[in-house]
C-alpha cells in the first residue's frame, strides 16, 4: 500500500509515521520546499520526497492533504488532478465547510483530525499522535461508498475514531468548542492588561481562572490567523450568540436581578455537566449488518446519521455485490449504543439486524 | 493575644487555624449556626464558639469578618461596635469598595485574601492556607496608621504577602481577573450548548483549551451570584470592555482583514507574556526608614504608593514618637524594588533612607 502526503508537517508527517509504523505502508511525500523534504526524510516520515505533486502521489492508493486551511481548495484539486482513478483523497484542514464546497469529486472525503494543534513542523510529528483521537470526516452525496469505507478503515488502524459529520455542523461546533475560546482567551488578556496598565503590568496572583482561560491567548499567529479566516462565517455567528448572551448577564448584574444571575449560573452548571459527561464508558462491540441498495451517498447517510446521534462506528466493512443492486454494509457499534444504532438506521428505511 | 473570627467557615476557619497554630492566639468565633459552631470546635479552628458577636469579641485585639460579601458592611458595622477602642477590625471579602465605602472608622481595614474559593465549609479549613498568597488590604485616609500596621504583620505572619490596594481598583482588577473569566467561562458553556443540541449534546473531544476555558462555569452559584451582585459596577464595565472589543474582532473576521487578525492575535501574546511574566524574582530584603509627620492616612499613603507599584513591603513596623509631630516607618523591601520604592517614598515629600 502506497500513501501520499501533500505537504509534510506535524500531522502530515505523523501520518506518514504512523502509515509505515502501524500499516507498514510506503509512504512518499510532496512539499515545495526542499530543506521541509530534507527534514521529512531525517524524521523517517517518509521513504521519498519529492518537489512535485505528480510524483508523490504516482501509485498511490490514499492522498493525505495538509495544506494551510486557506490553500486546501487549490491543493486538493491539484492532488485529484494527480490522483488515480481508485485514490482515495482527503484533507486534514481544520475548517470543513470551504473546501467541501469547493470539491465534487467521489474519490474525496474531507477529514479533520482532532491532534497536534500548537507545535508545528515534521520534527515534533509521532506515529501515535491520532491514537484513541477523533477524526472528523464529511463524505457528502457525492462521496463513493468504497471511499469513505477505505479511508475509514484506514484512519481505524492509525488508531484513531473516524467520526462523521456534515461540514457545516462540523465548523459551528469547532466554532464553538475551539475557535470562540481562544477569541475569548485573547479579549480576556487585552481587557486584563488595560485594567493593569496603570498597575505595573503585573497579574495578581488571583487563583487558577484567569491562568485557565488565558493560557491559548495569543497563540501561534499564522496558524490562527488563517484557522480564524477559514471558519470566519460560523465564528462571526458564534460571537454574535456570546455577544447577546453577555449582554443578557449584562441586564441581569445591571438590575441586580440575584435571583436571575442563580439560575443562569445553574444553567451553565448543568450545560457544563452534560457536555462533558464521561462518555467513554464503552462496553462491548457488536456487529451491526446492514441491507443497502447499491446507490451513491448510502454510505455516508448511515454514517452522518450515526454521527449525529454521536455513535461512534468502531470499525466497518463494505459488502458490495457486483452487478447487484444491493450490498451490505457492517458496522461494529458498542453495546451501549447498539439499540440506538439499530433504529436509526431503521428510520433510513434500511433492513438491519445484529450479525 | 486573642483573634475573633465573625463567620467561621473555609476562610475565618483558616484564619482561626493559622493564628492558633503559627501565632499561639488565642481563638473565639461567632457563628449563628449551633451546628457551625460545633463544627468549628471539631476542626480546631476555635477555642470558644458563641452564638452573639458580643461574647465573641470580648477581649479581642483582631477581628475577621468573614460573612457572605453582601452581609458584609451591617456585619462589620456590629463587629466595629462590639470590638474594643484599640481592637483592629477587617473583613475578607472578594469585593472591597461597597464595604469601604461604608465604613468610616479608624479601627477598620478592609481586608481580602486571595485564597480559597470553591469549596467551603470549615472542615475544609488548613493552617496554611494563605501560605505566599496575596491578602490585599485597602487603607483609607481615616485608617488609623498602627491599626493598619498591627493588621499587616499579623497577616505576614500567617505566612501571606499583604499588597496594599484601593478598594476602587482592587474591584475593577478583580472583575477582570476573576470575575469576567468566571461569565465567560458561563457564555462558552451555554453557546457551546446550544450548538451541540441536536448533536447529542455531548462535547467532541477537541483538546484542552474548551475544557480549559470552562473549568470554572458554573461554579457554586450561592457564593457566585453574591460575588457578581458585589462587584455589579465593575464587572458591568469589565463586560462592556469585552463586548466591544469582541466587536472590533468581529468587523476584522466579517471583513477579511487577515493583517489586522494577525495584529490583534500578536497583541494578545504581548499581552499575555507581560502579564504572567514571572515576578517571583526576589532577591534580598533591606529596610527602608521612611520619617514621618504624626497624621492619620500617612501609613496608608505609603502602603497605596508602593501597592500600585506591585511592590511589596515584606514586613513593616512603625515608629511613633510619644506626642512628638514625627516618628518612622521601617519598610522591609526586595532589593530588586528597593530603588523604586526609595523613589516612590521620596515623591510623597518623605525623607527616606536605608538603615
Amino acid at each position: 500500500m502506497k500513501v501520499a502526503l501533500v505537504g509534510i508537517g506535524l500531522i502530515g508527517g505523523s501520518i506518514g509515521l504512523a502509515a509505515r509504523q502501524r500499516l507498514n505502508a510506503r509512504v512518499a511525500g510532496f512539499d515545495p520546499v526542499p530543506a521541509a523534504r530534507e527534514a521529512a526524510l531525517k524524521a523517517g516520515a517518509v521513504q521519498e520526497a519529492f518537489g512535485t505533486v505528480e510524483e508523490a502521489l504516482d501509485g498511490a492508493e490514499f492522498v493525505f492533504v495538509a495544506a494551510p486551511v486557506a490553500a486546501l481548495p487549490g491543493a486538493v484539486q491539484g492532488a485529484l488532478a494527480a490522483a488515480g482513478p481508485d485514490c482515495v483523497v482527503t484533507d486534514v484542514g481544520s475548517t470543513k465547510r470551504p473546501v467541501v464546497a469547493a470539491i465534487e469529486d467521489p474519490r474525496f472525503v474531507g477529514g479533520h483530525p482532532l491532534a497536534g494543534a500548537e507545535s508545528s513542523g515534521v520534527e515534533f510529528a509521532r506515529a501515535d499522535l491520532f491514537v484513541d483521537s477523533t477524526w472528523y470526516l464529511t463524505p457528502t452525496a457525492v462521496t463513493r461508498g468504497t471511499v469513505y469505507e477505505r479511508l475509514h478503515r484506514l484512519i481505524t488502524r492509525m488508531g484513531a475514531w473516524p467520526s462523521a459529520t456534515d461540514p457545516d455542523t462540523h465548523d459551528a461546533v469547532m466554532a464553538s468548542v475551539s475557535h470562540l475560546p481562544h477569541v475569548l482567551a485573547n479579549v480576556l488578556v487585552a481587557q486584563a492588561a488595560r485594567v493593569l496598565s496603570g498597575e505595573g503590568e503585573r497579574l495578581p496572583p488571583t487563583g487558577p481562572s484567569f491562568r485557565d482561560l488565558t493560557r491559548v491567548a495569543g497563540a501561534n499567529t499564522a496558524l490562527w490567523r488563517d484557522i480564524y479566516l477559514a471558519n470566519g462565517d460560523a465564528l462571526v455567528r458564534a460571537i454574535d450568540d456570546a455577544m447577546q448572551r453577555l449582554g443578557a448577564f449584562r441586564a441581569l448584574l445591571a438590575n441586580g436581578d440575584g435571583d436571575g444571575i442563580a439560575s443562569w449560573n445553574d444553567a451553565a452548571r448543568e450545560d457544563r455537566r452534560r457536555l462533558l459527561e464521561s462518555d467513554l464508558a464503552g462496553g462491548e462491540v457488536h456487529e451491526l449488518r446492514v441491507q443497502v441498495p447499491n446507490r451513491p451517498g448510502i454510505v455516508a447517510e448511515i454514517a452522518l446519521a450515526l454521527g449525529r446521534a454521536s455513535i461512534d462506528i468502531v470499525d466497518m466493512a463494505l459488502y458490495p455485490t457486483s452487478g447487484g443492486s444491493h450490498g451490505a454494509i457492517a458496522l461494529w457499534i458498542r453495546q451501549k449504543d447498539f439499540g440506538q444504532a439499530e433504529a436509526l438506521v431503521g428510520e433510513l428505511g434500511l433492513e438491519a439486524a445484529r450479525a
